[in-house]
């Protein structure tokens, strides 16, 4: 179990800084990268406050699983792209940033952008992140 | 739902295909890469046999996830490090290459080896391997 901190994400999850939410339950809240490697990339995180996936309760870390197919799903339709990886990243030399657990996942268009270590990004367009959220969040089955 | 299929995991977890096994329950089976990117490197497959993560059922995929942070740890121990990534590839242009869904568990060893995309990896070594998983099993708590 983490301790109880105030990451940028538990700031999301409590709706002090905006985001463009996908989905949210008891254990889970998922928003589309500010970053985003892809169009589509998107982040899941516990609403428990661990730093990283090895401090997580075992609850939070099933509900992330649980939901992970779904979420992965509804991104796919709403890009019309097939493939994608998953990453989770756990301290600083592995790439980790913020310190509160979070799962990626970075749609890859077949000859175009998606997943690359190190990370290469750019900044979220607004404009494309609401049409963006609404078509993943109408695809949620 | 994936369809029953014959790839290499799971005649691996039918024990057809020898492994360093880590753990084993209902739905996950776990056991060392045979082409680390570190030492520790393990692999985390559902006994389902379905493709890609947004072809896998709900059940299974709650129970990987359940499993992610005590095989993490259990590794961390094992390998004397701290910090780790969590990879899972869909599709061939994502860096899949059994398709066989499977999540990754790689230890960073900082200023060492750990993650690279395009993947960098070196063979197993046996006897490396044989103790590295008693370690990692003797940590599972």
């Amino acid at each position: 179990m983490g301790v109880k901190e105030n990451s940028i994400f538990s700031q999301i999850i409590e709706g002090k800084i905006p985001s463009h939410k996908l989905y949210e339950d008891e254990f889970v809240f998922s928003f589309l990268d500010v970053n985003p490697q892809s169009p589509g990339h998107a982040l899941v995180v516990p609403k428990e406050p661990a730093k990283t996936l090895d401090e997580l309760s075992e609850e939070s870390a099933e509900a992330i699983g649980r939901v992970l197919p779904k979420i992965s799903r509804a991104i796919l339709k709403a890009t019309r792209t097939k493939e994608f990886n998953i990453l989770q990243n756990n301290g600083p030399n592995a790439f980790q940033s913020v310190f509160h657990v979070h799962f990626h996942i970075i749609p890859k268009i077949p000859g175009g952008p998606g997943l690359e270590i190190p990370f290469v990004t750019s900044p979220l367009d607004q404009d494309e992140a609401r049409s963006l959220t609404a078509e993943i969040r109408k695809n949620l089955d």
